[in-house]
């Protein structure tokens, strides 16, 4: 396949994945900034003191490194610069990103911790942590198999394409998790905090539409991921790899 | 491509499918089993009076409908028996699974409308509601397209080609949310049942075990589900239709 033809692809295909881009951008800043705004507004702010404050960090971290960052982090291929010349670099830039998600996620799991043990809560109870800690396990798997078989040199090309689709595979299904996470985590404390008879969350107050609001947001930016994700037009061509139609042909006819 | 070619890659691929289909069989009948004992020895059993047991055929019927059905149905093109011969009774046979699962779903809303209007209890106020209707909503969305796109003769073979990944892409979308939904229905109603001080959910009694692990049952269904929906070695060649990649190779070379 010749580079004129590769250029005419990147073309036919940028127009919609830029737009595509513009989307998620907007969607996972106001993912972030909607869940910063809830916790500041209704439920008082930020601190690192073992207080109700040292747990508002923990949405804000698990959306923005759970879903946000990890949900840029895997798009790194479905970029059009990516699919000319040495993968190297996005494979760093892949790493990368999903490192600084990772690295939001546990601090996030920090301040949940520290503000349980410090409240002597009881940790890990819940089905939301329960899920929530299957997703950062799994994630965490994920990026070391990842590290040693596709960056580092001595996996063969044969087990990175046996490999490949399985890592994209459970790709997916972490982020699937995830937001399944947020949505227990935001319903849990919407329960947590408009349990009071005058407002209760029942009655819909402003904080529960918002806070609503932001975990449906979270759904559509991950759907949204999902699908570039999912969408082969936006696939890096891989010429020299077998694909699974290939052989069909070149075996049945 | 000749039959036997077709009988070979259905040999391939029929050992490990069925394999599969063996675990999934397993693990559907045990979400569902796992939630019928949860709903009968925990919260008093099945009724259809507007009283909370009325509520418990909500998690039994959301849980056999949006999950199981759903996911079994989703399938029906990766049974290697689908991939010869007429099209069309497995596409009666998907549809009618499909609403077989709508169905379920259906008397599953009833039962918890039923049960929060007999108790003056306002509906959908949760995140867990807004999310769980939302999924049922694409659900009624994608049963009718799909019906009226690929089942009603009128649509054009190129029509359809251009709808069936987006169709496939929502299929895989929708029991997603479904499982988010489940997660935190599962998580509210245990917060809900379990407040008392003597028994909170935080100290993790034979309930919360039981039904959070009934929770991790449903998210490891699901995976499996998408697992074999996405794995593309089990998907029904299409000699016929143009894939992604074979454009590649005709115009590019």
């Amino acid at each position: 396949m010749g580079k004129n033809f590769h250029e005419r692809l990147i073309r036919m295909a940028s127009g919609w994945f830029y737009l595509s881009c513009l989307v998620l951008g907007s969607l996972g800043s106001m993912c972030i900034l909607f869940t910063v705004y809830w916790m500041q507004f209704w439920c008082g702010g930020f601190a690192w003191d073992g207080s109700t404050h040292t747990f508002n960090w923990h949405p804000v971290l698990t959306v923005a490194g759970m879903v946000v960052f990890y949900g840029a982090g895997s798009l790194v291929y479905r970029l059009p610069q990516s699919w000319l010349g040495p993968k190297l670099p996005w494979k760093l830039l892949h790493a990368a990103l999903h490192l600084m998600a990772f690295s939001l996620t546990v601090m996030g799991l920090v301040a949940v911790f520290k503000f349980h043990n410090h409240n002597h809560i009881a940790n890990l109870y819940s089905l939301h942590s329960w899920l929530g800690i299957t997703a950062v396990f799994l994630f965490a798997c994920q990026w070391f198999l990842g590290f040693a078989i596709f960056l580092l040199p001595w996996a063969s090309l044969w087990l990175r394409s046996l490999l490949k689709p399985i890592h994209v595979f459970f790709g997916a299904s972490i982020l699937s998790l995830s937001i399944a996470s947020v949505i227990s985590g935001i319903n849990e404390k919407l329960f947590f905090v408009l349990k009071n008879a005058t407002e209760p969350y029942s009655s819909l107050p402003s904080q529960a539409v918002f806070a609503n609001s932001t975990g449906m947001l979270v759904v559509a930016f991950g759907l949204l991921v999902l699908y570039i994700l999912l969408a082969s037009s936006w696939k890096r061509p891989e010429p020299g790899m077998l694909t699974d139609r290939q052989p069909l042909l070149h075996d049945g006819e």
